[in-house]
Protein backbone atom coordinates (compact mmCIF):
# COMPACT_ATOMS: atom_id res chain seq x y z
CA UNK A 1 0.00 0.00 0.00
CA UNK A 2 0.58 3.28 -0.71
CA UNK A 3 0.41 6.11 1.49
CA UNK A 4 0.12 9.67 1.62
CA UNK A 5 -0.66 12.70 4.54
CA UNK A 6 -3.00 15.44 3.18
CA UNK A 7 -3.96 18.74 5.42
CA UNK A 8 -7.16 19.29 4.08
CA UNK A 9 -7.51 23.59 2.33
CA UNK A 10 -10.16 25.89 3.28
CA UNK A 11 -9.85 26.50 -0.20
CA UNK A 12 -11.21 22.45 -0.38
CA UNK A 13 -14.27 23.04 1.35
CA UNK A 14 -17.54 24.30 0.12
CA UNK A 15 -20.38 26.38 1.41
CA UNK A 16 -22.13 23.38 2.72
CA UNK A 17 -19.46 23.26 5.16
CA UNK A 18 -17.43 20.18 4.34
CA UNK A 19 -14.40 18.99 1.59
CA UNK A 20 -16.20 19.34 -2.14
CA UNK A 21 -16.80 15.85 -3.96
CA UNK A 22 -14.83 17.39 -6.19
CA UNK A 23 -11.43 17.44 -4.34
CA UNK A 24 -11.40 13.89 -3.86
CA UNK A 25 -10.08 12.71 -7.71
CA UNK A 26 -7.32 15.97 -6.67
CA UNK A 27 -6.18 13.74 -3.53
CA UNK A 28 -6.51 10.49 -5.17
CA UNK A 29 -3.99 11.25 -8.02
CA UNK A 30 -1.59 12.69 -5.40
CA UNK A 31 -1.51 9.23 -3.76
CA UNK A 32 -0.59 7.62 -7.13
CA UNK A 33 2.41 9.76 -7.24
CA UNK A 34 5.08 6.95 -6.42
CA UNK A 35 2.83 4.67 -9.08
CA UNK A 36 3.56 7.09 -11.84
CA UNK A 37 7.18 7.35 -10.94
CA UNK A 38 6.96 3.45 -11.32
CA UNK A 39 6.15 4.13 -14.86
CA UNK A 40 8.20 7.16 -15.47
CA UNK A 41 11.26 7.24 -12.82
CA UNK A 42 12.55 10.79 -13.45
CA UNK A 43 8.78 11.95 -14.05
CA UNK A 44 9.87 13.17 -17.65
CA UNK A 45 7.03 13.75 -19.79
CA UNK A 46 9.14 12.60 -22.92
CA UNK A 47 8.67 9.40 -21.14
CA UNK A 48 5.09 9.71 -19.92
CA UNK A 49 3.28 6.36 -20.02
CA UNK A 50 -0.02 6.29 -17.76
CA UNK A 51 -2.80 7.83 -18.99
CA UNK A 52 -6.34 7.61 -17.15
CA UNK A 53 -9.74 5.53 -18.97
CA UNK A 54 -11.88 6.18 -15.36
CA UNK A 55 -12.64 6.80 -12.21
CA UNK A 56 -14.96 5.84 -9.51
CA UNK A 57 -16.42 7.50 -6.27
CA UNK A 58 -18.05 6.19 -3.52
CA UNK A 59 -18.30 9.11 -0.92
CA UNK A 60 -19.32 7.06 2.93
CA UNK A 61 -18.29 10.18 5.38
CA UNK A 62 -18.32 13.94 5.20
CA UNK A 63 -14.40 15.21 5.52
CA UNK A 64 -13.40 18.09 7.23
CA UNK A 65 -10.74 21.08 7.37
CA UNK A 66 -8.70 20.87 10.52
CA UNK A 67 -7.43 17.45 10.57
CA UNK A 68 -4.99 15.37 8.65
CA UNK A 69 -6.30 12.83 5.70
CA UNK A 70 -4.84 9.43 4.84
CA UNK A 71 -4.93 8.41 1.02
CA UNK A 72 -4.08 4.79 0.65
CA UNK A 73 -3.62 3.44 -2.12
CA UNK A 74 -3.30 -0.25 -3.66
CA UNK A 75 -3.18 -2.14 -7.12
CA UNK A 76 -6.22 -3.97 -7.77
CA UNK A 77 -5.50 -5.93 -10.85
CA UNK A 78 -2.68 -5.69 -13.39
CA UNK A 79 -3.85 -6.59 -16.95
CA UNK A 80 -2.03 -6.61 -20.10
CA UNK A 81 -1.84 -2.96 -21.33
CA UNK A 82 -3.71 -1.35 -18.10
CA UNK A 83 -3.62 -1.07 -14.28
CA UNK A 84 -6.25 -1.11 -11.70
CA UNK A 85 -6.10 1.24 -8.76
CA UNK A 86 -8.22 0.93 -5.84
CA UNK A 87 -8.10 3.48 -3.13
CA UNK A 88 -9.19 4.94 0.36
CA UNK A 89 -9.20 8.54 2.22
CA UNK A 90 -9.78 8.17 5.80
CA UNK A 91 -10.06 10.89 8.44
CA UNK A 92 -10.19 10.80 12.22
CA UNK A 93 -10.18 6.93 12.13
CA UNK A 94 -13.12 6.68 9.78
CA UNK A 95 -13.00 5.41 5.93
CA UNK A 96 -14.43 8.68 3.99
CA UNK A 97 -14.23 7.85 0.19
CA UNK A 98 -13.23 5.03 -1.21
CA UNK A 99 -12.29 4.76 -5.11
CA UNK A 100 -10.74 2.98 -8.24
CA UNK A 101 -9.16 4.23 -11.20
CA UNK A 102 -8.25 2.64 -14.15
CA UNK A 103 -4.92 3.58 -16.30
CA UNK A 104 -3.25 2.22 -19.33
CA UNK A 105 0.50 2.15 -20.19
CA UNK A 106 0.40 3.95 -23.17
CA UNK A 107 3.52 4.80 -25.75
CA UNK A 108 2.81 8.42 -26.54
CA UNK A 109 5.61 8.21 -29.51
CA UNK A 110 3.95 5.36 -31.21
CA UNK A 111 0.65 6.16 -30.42
CA UNK A 112 -0.83 2.78 -28.78
CA UNK A 113 -0.75 0.98 -25.58
CA UNK A 114 2.07 -0.85 -24.53
CA UNK A 115 2.53 -4.28 -22.24
CA UNK A 116 3.16 -3.44 -18.91
CA UNK A 117 6.99 -4.32 -18.52
CA UNK A 118 7.86 -7.17 -15.69
CA UNK A 119 9.64 -5.27 -13.68
CA UNK A 120 7.17 -3.03 -13.32
CA UNK A 121 4.61 -5.63 -12.45
CA UNK A 122 6.65 -7.45 -10.19
CA UNK A 123 7.51 -3.87 -8.15
CA UNK A 124 3.02 -2.95 -8.71
CA UNK A 125 2.52 -6.58 -7.04
CA UNK A 126 3.92 -6.01 -4.19
CA UNK A 127 1.19 -3.32 -3.37
CA UNK A 128 -2.32 -5.53 -4.11
CA UNK A 129 -5.05 -5.16 -2.46
CA UNK A 130 -6.23 -8.03 -0.42
CA UNK A 131 -9.74 -7.91 1.49
CA UNK B 1 -31.49 17.69 -21.08
CA UNK B 2 -29.14 20.87 -19.09
CA UNK B 3 -26.61 22.36 -21.44
CA UNK B 4 -23.83 24.58 -20.02
CA UNK B 5 -20.56 26.32 -22.09
CA UNK B 6 -17.57 26.26 -20.21
CA UNK B 7 -14.33 28.44 -21.46
CA UNK B 8 -11.38 25.95 -20.38
CA UNK B 9 -9.20 27.50 -18.33
CA UNK B 10 -5.54 27.59 -18.64
CA UNK B 11 -5.17 26.25 -14.75
CA UNK B 12 -7.25 23.48 -16.02
CA UNK B 13 -4.86 22.30 -18.11
CA UNK B 14 -1.92 20.10 -16.79
CA UNK B 15 1.99 18.93 -17.77
CA UNK B 16 0.96 16.81 -20.61
CA UNK B 17 -1.05 19.48 -22.23
CA UNK B 18 -4.63 18.66 -21.93
CA UNK B 19 -7.31 19.36 -19.70
CA UNK B 20 -6.40 17.61 -16.05
CA UNK B 21 -8.91 14.34 -15.78
CA UNK B 22 -9.61 15.86 -12.30
CA UNK B 23 -11.46 19.14 -13.56
CA UNK B 24 -13.89 16.93 -15.25
CA UNK B 25 -15.98 16.74 -11.85
CA UNK B 26 -15.62 20.24 -11.58
CA UNK B 27 -17.08 20.71 -14.94
CA UNK B 28 -19.44 18.32 -14.72
CA UNK B 29 -20.81 20.40 -10.83
CA UNK B 30 -21.25 23.43 -12.58
CA UNK B 31 -23.68 21.37 -15.07
CA UNK B 32 -25.81 20.76 -12.58
CA UNK B 33 -27.11 23.60 -11.19
CA UNK B 34 -30.32 23.80 -12.29
CA UNK B 35 -30.86 20.49 -10.79
CA UNK B 36 -29.77 22.11 -7.34
CA UNK B 37 -31.82 24.98 -7.82
CA UNK B 38 -35.13 22.22 -9.04
CA UNK B 39 -34.81 20.96 -5.21
CA UNK B 40 -33.44 24.34 -3.49
CA UNK B 41 -34.89 27.20 -5.74
CA UNK B 42 -33.16 29.92 -4.01
CA UNK B 43 -29.63 27.63 -3.19
CA UNK B 44 -30.14 28.86 0.53
CA UNK B 45 -28.46 26.35 2.39
CA UNK B 46 -30.66 25.94 5.36
CA UNK B 47 -33.07 24.18 2.50
CA UNK B 48 -30.34 22.42 1.19
CA UNK B 49 -30.92 19.14 0.02
CA UNK B 50 -28.86 17.22 -2.09
CA UNK B 51 -26.10 15.47 -0.90
CA UNK B 52 -23.68 13.03 -3.91
CA UNK B 53 -22.65 9.48 -2.80
CA UNK B 54 -21.03 8.42 -6.04
CA UNK B 55 -19.41 9.53 -9.33
CA UNK B 56 -18.37 7.67 -11.90
CA UNK B 57 -16.38 9.13 -14.92
CA UNK B 58 -15.15 7.83 -18.21
CA UNK B 59 -12.42 9.44 -20.50
CA UNK B 60 -12.87 9.56 -24.26
CA UNK B 61 -10.98 11.61 -25.97
CA UNK B 62 -8.50 14.44 -24.67
CA UNK B 63 -9.82 17.94 -23.76
CA UNK B 64 -8.15 20.79 -24.46
CA UNK B 65 -7.44 24.57 -23.37
CA UNK B 66 -8.27 27.50 -26.35
CA UNK B 67 -12.11 25.98 -27.54
CA UNK B 68 -15.05 25.79 -25.56
CA UNK B 69 -17.13 22.78 -24.48
CA UNK B 70 -20.19 22.04 -23.56
CA UNK B 71 -21.51 20.17 -20.77
CA UNK B 72 -25.15 18.00 -21.33
CA UNK B 73 -26.53 16.96 -18.10
CA UNK B 74 -29.68 14.48 -17.98
CA UNK B 75 -31.69 12.22 -15.46
CA UNK B 76 -31.04 8.68 -15.76
CA UNK B 77 -33.39 6.88 -12.45
CA UNK B 78 -35.70 8.93 -10.07
CA UNK B 79 -35.75 6.68 -7.35
CA UNK B 80 -37.38 7.24 -4.31
CA UNK B 81 -35.35 9.07 -2.69
CA UNK B 82 -32.24 8.72 -4.96
CA UNK B 83 -31.35 10.56 -8.07
CA UNK B 84 -29.23 8.93 -10.94
CA UNK B 85 -27.72 11.85 -13.10
CA UNK B 86 -26.21 11.17 -16.30
CA UNK B 87 -23.61 13.39 -18.13
CA UNK B 88 -21.30 14.49 -20.99
CA UNK B 89 -19.19 16.65 -22.20
CA UNK B 90 -18.18 17.41 -25.48
CA UNK B 91 -15.52 19.92 -27.30
CA UNK B 92 -14.89 20.56 -31.37
CA UNK B 93 -17.90 18.13 -31.98
CA UNK B 94 -16.57 14.92 -30.10
CA UNK B 95 -17.77 13.49 -26.81
CA UNK B 96 -14.92 13.36 -24.15
CA UNK B 97 -15.79 12.35 -21.26
CA UNK B 98 -18.83 10.96 -20.20
CA UNK B 99 -19.84 10.10 -16.58
CA UNK B 100 -22.87 9.38 -13.61
CA UNK B 101 -23.19 11.12 -10.54
CA UNK B 102 -25.86 9.82 -7.27
CA UNK B 103 -27.35 11.73 -5.00
CA UNK B 104 -29.74 11.56 -2.43
CA UNK B 105 -32.47 13.96 -1.28
CA UNK B 106 -31.49 14.55 1.96
CA UNK B 107 -33.01 16.51 5.18
CA UNK B 108 -29.84 18.13 7.34
CA UNK B 109 -32.43 19.36 9.72
CA UNK B 110 -33.81 15.96 10.71
CA UNK B 111 -30.99 14.31 9.44
CA UNK B 112 -32.69 11.91 7.33
CA UNK B 113 -33.41 10.79 3.39
CA UNK B 114 -36.85 11.93 2.20
CA UNK B 115 -38.57 11.01 -0.70
CA UNK B 116 -38.29 13.38 -3.58
CA UNK B 117 -41.53 15.09 -3.81
CA UNK B 118 -43.59 14.76 -6.76
CA UNK B 119 -43.72 18.01 -8.49
CA UNK B 120 -39.38 17.98 -8.20
CA UNK B 121 -39.83 14.32 -9.72
CA UNK B 122 -42.34 15.87 -13.01
CA UNK B 123 -39.52 18.76 -13.28
CA UNK B 124 -36.69 16.06 -13.14
CA UNK B 125 -38.97 13.97 -15.57
CA UNK B 126 -39.01 16.73 -18.46
CA UNK B 127 -34.54 15.89 -18.95
CA UNK B 128 -34.60 12.17 -18.72
CA UNK B 129 -32.60 10.35 -20.67
CA UNK B 130 -33.20 7.95 -24.02
CA UNK B 131 -30.96 6.66 -26.11
CA UNK C 1 -11.56 45.96 -22.65
CA UNK C 2 -12.41 42.21 -22.92
CA UNK C 3 -14.88 40.91 -20.75
CA UNK C 4 -16.10 37.43 -19.79
CA UNK C 5 -18.96 36.23 -18.28
CA UNK C 6 -18.59 33.13 -15.75
CA UNK C 7 -21.01 31.38 -13.69
CA UNK C 8 -19.74 30.58 -10.00
CA UNK C 9 -18.98 26.96 -8.70
CA UNK C 10 -20.69 24.84 -5.58
CA UNK C 11 -16.97 24.08 -5.67
CA UNK C 12 -15.23 27.52 -5.54
CA UNK C 13 -16.89 28.45 -2.65
CA UNK C 14 -15.60 27.60 0.75
CA UNK C 15 -16.88 26.46 4.42
CA UNK C 16 -17.58 30.31 5.14
CA UNK C 17 -20.35 30.70 2.47
CA UNK C 18 -18.80 32.55 -0.15
CA UNK C 19 -16.20 31.85 -3.59
CA UNK C 20 -12.82 31.12 -1.70
CA UNK C 21 -10.32 33.82 -2.07
CA UNK C 22 -7.84 32.41 -4.36
CA UNK C 23 -10.06 31.61 -6.93
CA UNK C 24 -10.12 35.13 -7.95
CA UNK C 25 -6.56 34.57 -9.43
CA UNK C 26 -8.22 31.60 -11.60
CA UNK C 27 -10.67 33.50 -12.75
CA UNK C 28 -8.56 36.55 -13.31
CA UNK C 29 -6.21 34.73 -15.87
CA UNK C 30 -9.30 33.23 -17.34
CA UNK C 31 -10.29 36.75 -18.61
CA UNK C 32 -6.55 36.58 -19.92
CA UNK C 33 -7.57 34.39 -22.62
CA UNK C 34 -7.74 37.11 -25.43
CA UNK C 35 -4.28 38.72 -24.13
CA UNK C 36 -2.60 35.74 -24.78
CA UNK C 37 -4.25 35.03 -28.25
CA UNK C 38 -2.80 38.19 -29.47
CA UNK C 39 0.82 36.78 -28.28
CA UNK C 40 0.31 33.47 -29.61
CA UNK C 41 -2.83 33.57 -31.93
CA UNK C 42 -2.98 29.55 -31.91
CA UNK C 43 -2.27 29.15 -27.87
CA UNK C 44 0.19 26.38 -29.49
CA UNK C 45 3.10 25.90 -26.52
CA UNK C 46 6.17 26.25 -28.98
CA UNK C 47 5.14 29.90 -29.37
CA UNK C 48 4.08 30.57 -26.16
CA UNK C 49 4.82 34.29 -25.06
CA UNK C 50 3.31 35.44 -21.97
CA UNK C 51 4.90 34.69 -18.11
CA UNK C 52 3.44 36.33 -14.73
CA UNK C 53 6.46 38.42 -12.69
CA UNK C 54 3.38 39.48 -10.27
CA UNK C 55 -0.15 40.15 -9.78
CA UNK C 56 -2.16 41.49 -6.50
CA UNK C 57 -5.80 41.69 -5.53
CA UNK C 58 -7.74 43.48 -3.60
CA UNK C 59 -11.25 41.74 -2.23
CA UNK C 60 -13.63 44.45 -1.79
CA UNK C 61 -16.91 42.73 -1.60
CA UNK C 62 -18.14 38.96 -1.20
CA UNK C 63 -18.99 36.72 -4.06
CA UNK C 64 -21.17 34.34 -4.12
CA UNK C 65 -22.44 30.97 -5.65
CA UNK C 66 -25.88 31.21 -8.11
CA UNK C 67 -25.28 34.33 -9.53
CA UNK C 68 -23.52 35.24 -12.45
CA UNK C 69 -19.72 37.64 -12.41
CA UNK C 70 -18.32 39.47 -15.41
CA UNK C 71 -14.52 39.55 -15.33
CA UNK C 72 -13.54 42.91 -17.00
CA UNK C 73 -10.31 43.23 -18.37
CA UNK C 74 -7.84 46.23 -19.42
CA UNK C 75 -4.41 47.11 -20.21
CA UNK C 76 -3.10 49.40 -17.98
CA UNK C 77 0.88 49.72 -19.16
CA UNK C 78 2.71 48.34 -22.19
CA UNK C 79 6.38 48.59 -21.25
CA UNK C 80 8.98 47.71 -23.37
CA UNK C 81 9.07 44.18 -22.96
CA UNK C 82 6.12 44.06 -20.33
CA UNK C 83 2.29 44.44 -20.08
CA UNK C 84 0.43 45.40 -16.90
CA UNK C 85 -3.08 44.70 -16.84
CA UNK C 86 -5.83 45.83 -14.44
CA UNK C 87 -8.86 43.44 -13.87
CA UNK C 88 -11.86 43.60 -12.01
CA UNK C 89 -14.75 41.46 -11.23
CA UNK C 90 -18.18 42.59 -10.60
CA UNK C 91 -21.06 40.55 -9.41
CA UNK C 92 -25.00 41.69 -9.08
CA UNK C 93 -24.09 45.30 -9.80
CA UNK C 94 -20.91 45.79 -6.78
CA UNK C 95 -17.67 45.17 -7.99
CA UNK C 96 -16.21 42.64 -6.07
CA UNK C 97 -12.50 42.35 -6.82
CA UNK C 98 -9.94 44.34 -8.38
CA UNK C 99 -6.48 43.30 -9.28
CA UNK C 100 -3.51 43.58 -11.63
CA UNK C 101 -0.98 41.48 -13.21
CA UNK C 102 2.37 42.21 -14.51
CA UNK C 103 3.72 39.78 -17.11
CA UNK C 104 6.71 39.45 -19.75
CA UNK C 105 7.31 38.57 -23.39
CA UNK C 106 9.27 35.92 -22.49
CA UNK C 107 11.00 33.81 -25.45
CA UNK C 108 11.36 30.38 -24.60
CA UNK C 109 13.71 29.25 -27.62
CA UNK C 110 16.09 31.68 -26.62
CA UNK C 111 15.42 32.40 -22.97
CA UNK C 112 15.27 36.01 -22.59
CA UNK C 113 12.66 38.64 -22.58
CA UNK C 114 11.99 40.26 -25.57
CA UNK C 115 10.47 43.39 -27.18
CA UNK C 116 6.26 43.37 -27.46
CA UNK C 117 6.35 43.57 -31.40
CA UNK C 118 4.47 46.99 -32.42
CA UNK C 119 1.45 45.17 -33.99
CA UNK C 120 0.54 43.71 -31.16
CA UNK C 121 1.15 46.82 -28.46
CA UNK C 122 -1.71 48.74 -31.23
CA UNK C 123 -4.08 45.98 -30.48
CA UNK C 124 -3.17 46.34 -26.72
CA UNK C 125 -3.60 49.88 -26.34
CA UNK C 126 -7.64 49.51 -28.18
CA UNK C 127 -7.81 47.99 -24.69
CA UNK C 128 -6.09 50.92 -22.40
CA UNK C 129 -7.99 51.73 -18.97
CA UNK C 130 -8.74 55.29 -18.69
CA UNK C 131 -9.80 56.26 -15.18
CA UNK D 1 8.01 30.89 11.05
CA UNK D 2 5.50 28.97 10.58
CA UNK D 3 6.68 26.10 7.99
CA UNK D 4 4.31 23.74 5.87
CA UNK D 5 5.76 21.05 3.32
CA UNK D 6 3.36 20.39 0.70
CA UNK D 7 3.46 17.57 -2.29
CA UNK D 8 3.02 19.62 -5.89
CA UNK D 9 -0.12 17.67 -7.63
CA UNK D 10 0.16 16.96 -11.11
CA UNK D 11 -3.42 18.44 -11.16
CA UNK D 12 -1.61 21.90 -10.08
CA UNK D 13 0.71 22.09 -13.33
CA UNK D 14 -0.49 23.13 -16.41
CA UNK D 15 0.41 23.22 -20.08
CA UNK D 16 3.43 25.23 -19.60
CA UNK D 17 5.28 22.56 -17.90
CA UNK D 18 5.19 24.30 -14.47
CA UNK D 19 2.77 24.63 -11.44
CA UNK D 20 0.16 26.94 -12.48
CA UNK D 21 0.63 30.40 -10.96
CA UNK D 22 -3.09 30.63 -9.30
CA UNK D 23 -2.01 27.25 -6.96
CA UNK D 24 0.06 29.62 -5.06
CA UNK D 25 -2.32 31.68 -3.45
CA UNK D 26 -3.38 28.05 -2.61
CA UNK D 27 -0.58 26.77 -0.92
CA UNK D 28 0.07 30.25 0.61
CA UNK D 29 -3.61 29.80 2.13
CA UNK D 30 -2.32 26.46 3.67
CA UNK D 31 0.84 27.85 5.04
CA UNK D 32 -2.08 30.12 7.07
CA UNK D 33 -3.78 27.49 9.07
CA UNK D 34 -1.86 27.77 12.17
CA UNK D 35 -2.65 31.51 11.82
CA UNK D 36 -6.37 30.79 11.62
CA UNK D 37 -6.20 28.80 14.44
CA UNK D 38 -4.70 31.16 16.65
CA UNK D 39 -7.70 33.44 16.10
CA UNK D 40 -10.33 30.27 16.20
CA UNK D 41 -8.81 27.68 18.07
CA UNK D 42 -11.54 24.75 17.30
CA UNK D 43 -11.77 26.53 13.66
CA UNK D 44 -15.27 26.55 13.65
CA UNK D 45 -17.56 29.32 11.60
CA UNK D 46 -19.13 30.23 14.50
CA UNK D 47 -16.01 31.75 15.99
CA UNK D 48 -14.48 32.85 12.55
CA UNK D 49 -12.55 35.57 12.63
CA UNK D 50 -10.02 36.56 9.74
CA UNK D 51 -11.27 38.38 6.54
CA UNK D 52 -8.57 38.93 3.53
CA UNK D 53 -8.39 42.23 2.03
CA UNK D 54 -5.33 41.92 -0.32
CA UNK D 55 -2.84 39.47 -1.17
CA UNK D 56 -0.01 40.33 -3.39
CA UNK D 57 2.23 37.29 -4.95
CA UNK D 58 5.83 37.61 -6.88
CA UNK D 59 7.05 34.99 -9.01
CA UNK D 60 10.70 34.60 -8.66
CA UNK D 61 11.11 30.86 -10.26
CA UNK D 62 9.56 28.36 -11.90
CA UNK D 63 7.49 25.30 -9.62
CA UNK D 64 7.45 21.77 -10.53
CA UNK D 65 5.80 18.45 -10.16
CA UNK D 66 7.83 16.05 -8.12
CA UNK D 67 9.95 17.87 -5.47
CA UNK D 68 8.46 18.96 -2.20
CA UNK D 69 7.85 22.76 -1.30
CA UNK D 70 7.81 24.27 1.91
CA UNK D 71 5.73 27.28 2.55
CA UNK D 72 7.57 29.59 5.05
CA UNK D 73 4.76 32.36 6.75
CA UNK D 74 5.93 34.82 8.89
CA UNK D 75 4.02 37.86 10.53
CA UNK D 76 4.89 41.10 9.07
CA UNK D 77 3.00 44.13 11.11
CA UNK D 78 0.41 43.67 13.43
CA UNK D 79 -1.95 46.62 13.50
CA UNK D 80 -4.98 47.51 15.39
CA UNK D 81 -7.22 45.37 13.70
CA UNK D 82 -5.48 43.92 10.87
CA UNK D 83 -2.76 41.42 10.11
CA UNK D 84 -0.08 41.42 7.41
CA UNK D 85 1.54 38.26 6.46
CA UNK D 86 4.83 37.74 4.73
CA UNK D 87 5.38 34.39 2.86
CA UNK D 88 7.85 32.13 1.07
CA UNK D 89 7.62 29.30 -1.33
CA UNK D 90 10.99 27.21 -1.97
CA UNK D 91 11.95 24.01 -3.82
CA UNK D 92 14.76 22.15 -4.48
CA UNK D 93 16.77 25.18 -2.61
CA UNK D 94 15.52 28.43 -4.46
CA UNK D 95 12.70 30.72 -3.42
CA UNK D 96 10.63 30.57 -6.10
CA UNK D 97 7.30 32.66 -4.72
CA UNK D 98 6.84 35.33 -2.27
CA UNK D 99 3.36 36.98 -1.17
CA UNK D 100 2.28 38.91 1.54
CA UNK D 101 -1.58 38.80 2.42
CA UNK D 102 -3.68 42.02 4.77
CA UNK D 103 -6.56 40.39 6.97
CA UNK D 104 -8.98 41.86 9.29
CA UNK D 105 -10.05 40.12 12.61
CA UNK D 106 -13.92 40.74 11.95
CA UNK D 107 -16.47 39.91 14.20
CA UNK D 108 -19.22 38.72 12.22
CA UNK D 109 -22.12 38.86 14.59
CA UNK D 110 -21.48 41.95 15.27
CA UNK D 111 -20.70 43.00 11.61
CA UNK D 112 -17.69 45.44 12.19
CA UNK D 113 -13.72 44.60 12.66
CA UNK D 114 -12.29 44.06 16.20
CA UNK D 115 -8.81 45.29 17.96
CA UNK D 116 -6.51 41.81 18.11
CA UNK D 117 -6.94 40.56 21.73
CA UNK D 118 -3.61 41.02 23.49
CA UNK D 119 -2.92 37.51 24.07
CA UNK D 120 -3.41 36.70 20.17
CA UNK D 121 -0.75 39.62 19.52
CA UNK D 122 1.80 37.76 21.92
CA UNK D 123 1.45 35.12 20.04
CA UNK D 124 1.76 36.50 16.74
CA UNK D 125 4.61 38.16 17.57
CA UNK D 126 6.56 35.16 18.28
CA UNK D 127 6.87 34.64 14.19
CA UNK D 128 7.80 38.22 13.48
CA UNK D 129 9.30 38.08 10.30
CA UNK D 130 13.42 40.05 10.37
CA UNK D 131 15.30 40.57 7.42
Amino acid sequence: MFEKVIDPRMSETDRAGHINNTVIPVWFESGRDEIFKLFTPDLSLDDWKMVIINFNVDFVNQLYYGKQVTVKTWIKDIGNTSLKIYEEIHQGGYICARGSAIYVNYNFKEGKTERIPDEIRKKLAEHLYSE
